[in-house]
Order: C-alpha cells, then structure tokens, then sequence
C-alpha cells in the first residue's frame, strides 16, 4: 500500500524548525504505530521535537493521535462526577494512596490508572503490591463495579488506552528523549483524556527529584496540559509543588503504604497530610463541591473507611502485615545544627538502589527496600542523631546506597528559608 | 560483559550541547559496530549532533574511532606516491573517469574507491559499469596489482574500511541526518584516510544540485575535512566548485561516459576539461609535481592511453559500443533570448526519475538513461530550439522527468553574470 507521507521529509520538517500539519501528525502516529515509521526514525524525530519544540497545535493534534491510536473509556453510565489526580513522579509521594479514597468519601468516583515505578521514582502500584493479596490488574467491567460500589480504584491501565503513547514512552526512554516537553504533556494527557475523566487535578513536581528540574519549565509543562485537557473538554488545573526534598517520612514500597495509612488515620507527616489535602479540595472543586472538607474525613475515619473496602476489593487484606525488610543500616549527623537541605534526588537513587525501584522494566522490585528519614528540612538535628534508615533484603547494596545520600544531608549553624510545599496553582 | 559507559548518558551530553569525551565517542562507535548501541539510539544522538554540532576535537576523534572500526590499506610498497579524489557528489559529475587516468599518466598511482549513486546524484560505478564486461570488484591483490601495471584504478570500495561509517551512514540516510557537517566530514575523511592515501583533493560542491545549498555550509564542510586529512597525514586541499547547473552536457550513465571519452580524446565540453585539468594540478602537486602540464597529456593521447588499459585491466572493451536508451523525447526553449539558468537539481531529479538512477539500494539503474543539455547557462536560444532530450528505455517514465524538468530553465532577454565554476580553493 502506498502511504500518504514518507518520514524522512516529517523528520525534515521538524529538524529544519518547521511546524508539522495536523494531517503529518495523525500519519506519523498512525503509521508509528503500524511499523511504518522504524524505531531509529521516531527517535530522530524525538530528538528533533525535544530540541526544536511544537507549537500548540501541533502539541493538541499529537494528543489527539495518541488518543484515536486507541479505545476511550466512558463513565457517564456511573451517574456520579469522575475526578483524577496525575503526579508527574516524585520521590516519597505516595499522595494517591490517600487521596483516592480521600475523595470518594464525598461521592466523587476516583478512577486512577497507575503506572510501575523507573529509575528513581516509585510507582503506585509497586507500592501497593506491598500489601498480601492486591492486585493490580482489573478487566474494564471490574473497574466499573468497583466505581461504582466503593468510589475509588486504583490499578494498572490497560494496554487498550493510547497504545501509541506505550510504544513512544519505552523508545523515549532509551534514547534520552524523555524530557521533551510536548512529549511529556502529550503522553500524560493522551492517557487521562482516553481514560474519559470528567476533571482532573495535576500535580507538576519542581526540584531535584522532579523531571522538572526548574519551575520555569515546571510551570511551561503545567500550562501546556492544561490548555490540552482544556481544549478536549477536561475540567483541569495544576498545582506546581516542591520536590526538592522527598515527601514525607519514607521512600519505598511497604514503609510508604504505612505512611499512607497513617494519614488515613488521621496522622502522618504534614507534608503529606497538606498535599493530599490540597488535592483532595481542588479535585473536589473541579467535580463541583467547592466547600467540601476532607481534612475532616481524615480525622473522623471516612477516609480510612474507603480505603479498606477499597484494598478488600482488590484482593488485598488491610489489616494484614506488611513486608519488613531484613537488613538496616543507619546514617547519622556529621554535625549539631539546622537540617537545611536533604536532597530529594539522592535519597530516591538510594531507595532505589536498595531495591525499591527496577532498573529495567523486567525487575522485580523488594516490598520492604528504601529508606525512612528521621529528619526533614527546617529540623535541629545534633551530631550522632539518626537522619536516615537505609533499608533491604540484600545487604551487598548498602555501599552504593550510601555512595547516594552522601552529601544530601546540609546542616547549618542557623535555619534558612524553607520552601513551600505548594509553589504555584495554574488554571 | 558490563559496558564502560551508558548509552543514555552519552546521548543526553550532546542533547544538553556539551562535549563528548574522547573514551565516550572511542566507546560510542565500538559499541554501535557490535550492535550494543541500537539504532533508535544512534539515531537519536546523531539528530543532536546535527542540531547541536560537534568541535574540531570531538570530529577528529569521531573519525579516528570509524577508522580504526576496520583494516587500513597501505600502498608504500608501490614505491610511488599516492592520490586520490573525493567529490561531494554532484549532477553529470563524471570527472573521475578522465581524472584518474590523466594523473596516472604522471607516475602517480590514482586508487579511487568509489560508490553507486543513490537519489539524483549518479554514482562513477554506475557509469562504468555501462561498458560491456567492466567489472567494480576488485580484490586488494587485483588493486595493488593494477595500481602497479596501470597506475589507475576506479573500483568498488570493499566491506572492510570503516565498516562503522556504513551502518552509520544507512541509518542517517532514513533518520534525515545526513546533512550533518561533523557527520559528513567523518564518514568521508574515514574512508579515504583509511584507504592509505598519501595525498587527497575534495571537490566540495555547492549549489541546487549539491548537498550544500551555500557557499558558507561548503566551506565549513571543506575546512572540516581539509583539517582532518591534515591532522591524519593526508596532504590535502580542497576545491569549492559551482553545481548550480550540470557539469558538462549530459547526467546519466552511458552518456557520461561517452563525455568522458571525449574529453580524453581531447575534446569535450569547457567546463568539463577545465575542472579535470583543475583538479588534476592539485592531485600533482600534492604528490610532488607542481609543475606537470595535465592540459596536454589531454591533448596528446597520453591520458587516453592510460583510461584504455584502466578499463581493460577490469574486464571492459574499451572498443565496445555503449547501451543507448530505446526512447526519447525533446524539450525546447519556449522564448529567444540567452539561458540564464539550467537547474542542476531539476535535471538530476529528471535523469534519475528516467531510470539512470535509484531509488533503493537494491535497484537497478538503465546503462542508456538520462539527459542530454542542448545548451547550457551563457548560451544564446531561439524558441523551439532543443534545449534537452530525455533518454530512457520505459517511456512512462517521461511525464514525471519532465515535471521534474518544468522551470528548470530560464530564458532572459540579457545575458547576466554566468557564476564562475571553481568558487575556491582552500588548503
């Protein structure tokens, strides 16, 4: 069959700063996905598109492809508002364990499609594995019940949603092309708009354990999506928030489960605890209930309520015990002072290193691998005290964990300024 | 086996504009050749390089590690210096078929390796191989023996030099990075230092029908490469020269060939003989004979003598009558006035479109195909003169070469400045 386009004169086109038609679009995304358009080709034109950009409508039509590559979901039949929560990956956030059940307290169906964990940020369904029994994958059938019944679903999106976004995403990865904005938006937003919430709250992470590294380009990626949710009828907004530090007290699987239940009980870190919230009330806002209160319903045990019926529902037993692991190795402080810095990078490339996250999509990940921090930026710490608790089942790795948080920990003679937690909203 | 370096952060360097270090770019290109790079990776790294460029440093190293991808020639043990020429390639570019012979007659030996032609430039082994029995596979034993016996020999490059620039150079070819200037010096310069030459002569061609469309890219693309010979050992200097329009009055195979016949009988048209002679002064002198007089070892039948046993020597008849195209059809001049301009571009395009050319490697090409100019830029025209005959053995191939053809040539009441052949010289 003769084809309508030939790639080399796409990948012309946008290696010369030229704008791409919305016709060389839907082919390159079609034909990329039919085989026509070779790996080495797409990669060239990732490249191109990383270093010489798309325009608004290029991005928009790009989405638009990604989404016609696949099936779209439909909620309608629910009856109730669909709310949607997208973190662009941090280390130690763990937010979506709360937050989904968090929102379904108020009758606002949670529909979450999560990912596995690469490189140096976990990923939601690694970390719910923790718990004996769960699992990650539900038919489309499954899902709707649960939405139905409980509220809330977490679980692993099927291969039907964009599929061209699946084939992008692993080319993207081992040809150092993930950081291309557009392709960013275009991944994330193809994904949520196929999924067919109704809103959808974005959290952009800035800060060294961010893909966003600096909030001109945190702010740049959090505009681009929600124009694109906008134009395809989503109700969106962004929070740009600090990940300069992790979140919370833990990075890993099983301790960061634990860490989420405790919010559940109305505790936990208060970092964790105000993200969540603030989500919790723009996700709400987005589904038309402005003056909801869910920090209420993680004090009176709504939200934990939720929770279990939702854990049960995947198999999962919430009162079960989670996985501890075998080995511990404590990190103290070289000095008494202020903990000025703890550096979100580092402690996630250890986490992960411990055993926590995968190398390679084929690992498998350790349940009780990472690390429990004893301090955060802000606290007085005195030489000797603890500051970290690496933690695995394979002690050979301790030496390059540590190789990790060397310098991460800054303690100072006297405080600093402490960044806030939530930098930016962009609507 | 672990690997000395990880491919996704050599791609990052050069998507980030910094520098490769030369353990990085050895590796890079070890690790291409043994498959340990994938192509989509090449691909994306080579789409920086275009983007972000390369310094002299990071070339220099470029080329060396293709180089020492595979074996290396040596034709000290002929006991006479060595030259040889590069031509960027160009429309009705046949001057190695007289030159190589006519710098023999001096006791220099001429070992040009040569490719076919791929697109609208035509490849020296496509037009030799027009003459019955003429035969491109050489061994090295069967080169060393006729550089020798003969002192020229034009025959197919082997697998073994560079094997890196040819997996390098096939992927460029569908990825749109083969107008890279690091990317062209390398893979050039690669081959040619490689092959063992003591001196070298580029003809860098700039114009419609070049791969550099201005002076600017050509220069620094001769400077590139004149640097490189230079620092390898090679003596080496380059000619800018005009392919705005086609050398000589024909682009095809046979009809090439026959040209060249001509100019080594001492005939031929001006701009042919004048860049043979040209190029054929700097190929002496580089290899110790400023003062040899090429002109009339055209003149005299010495350059003919020597292109007689050249092609005998590879199995060919030099007697023999050569293939002519079974059809043809005439284009003529729509005005009275003088030619002005003559696209080269559009009559490559036109020659390769009626079959003198291809379009795939695995393509054949018609001995008898292409294009023959009535006139050429400068010459006066009367309406309904023949301007062109385009020759082809399969007439549907017409209606598309002389589309190719429409505007190609333009007629003006004055005659305006004719641009002048050799723009340059730079050593």
């Amino acid at each position: 069959m003769s084809e309508r386009f030939d790639t080399v004169d796409i990948i012309r086109v946008k290696r010369d700063r030229g704008t791409l038609s919305p016709e060389q679009i839907d082919w390159t995304i079609d034909a990329y996905t039919r085989g026509v358009i070779a790996d080495e080709q797409m990669a060239a034109l990732n490249m191109a598109i990383l270093l010489n950009g798309m325009n608004r409508e290029e991005i928009s039509r790009w989405t638009a492809a990604m989404i016609a590559s696949g099936e779209r979901m439909d909620f309608s039949s629910l009856g109730k508002p669909t709310s949607d929560k997208h973190s662009t990956g941090g280390v130690g956030d763990k937010i979506t364990l709360p937050l989904a059940p968090l929102v379904a307290v108020f009758g606002v169906a949670v529909p979450q499609l999560s990912g596995r964990g690469l490189g140096h940020t976990g990923g939601t369904l690694d970390k719910l594995e923790a718990i004996p029994g769960w699992r990650a994958a539900l038919s489309n059938d499954e899902m709707m019940a649960q939405l139905a019944d409980v509220g809330a679903v977490i679980c692993a999106a099927g291969a039907g949603l964009a599929p061209a976004d699946k084939k992008l995403y692993a080319l993207r990865d081992v040809t150092a092309t993930v950081e291309a904005i557009p392709l960013i938006a275009s991944s994330i937003m193809s994904k949520k708009i196929a999924e067919g919430t109704g809103s959808l709250v974005l959290d952009v992470k800035v800060g060294s354990g961010a893909f966003m590294k600096n909030t001109d380009d945190a702010r740049e990626l959090a505009q681009t999506m929600v124009t694109l949710g906008k134009d395809a009828g989503v109700n969106t907004v962004a929070l740009l928030t600090n990940m300069s530090t992790p979140l919370g007290l833990t990075a890993g699987n099983a301790i960061e489960v634990q860490e989420s239940v405790e919010v559940l009980a109305g505790g936990g870190p208060s970092d964790v605890v105000e993200l969540t919230v603030a989500l919790a009330k723009e996700m709400l806002a987005a589904a038309g209930q402005p003056d909801a209160d869910p920090a209420a319903a993680l004090k009176d045990g709504r939200a934990m309520d939720v929770w279990r019926r939702m854990i049960s529902a995947q198999g999962g037993d919430p009162d079960a015990e989670l996985p501890v692991a075998k080995e511990s190795e404590t990190i103290t402080a070289s000095a008494d002072g202020v903990l000025t810095e703890l550096d979100a990078l580092s402690v996630g490339v250890a986490a992960w290193r411990l055993g926590a996250g995968r190398a390679r999509k084929e690992d498998a990940v350790q349940a009780g691998a990472g690390v429990r921090l004893h301090a955060k930026p802000g606290d007085t710490v005195r030489a000797g005290q603890p500051l970290m608790t690496l933690l695995t089942d394979t002690p050979e790795k301790f030496e390059r964990a540590k190789e990790a948080v060397e310098g991460a920990a800054v303690i100072a003679p006297e405080a600093s300024g402490v960044q806030p937690l939530i930098i930016d909203r962009i609507s």
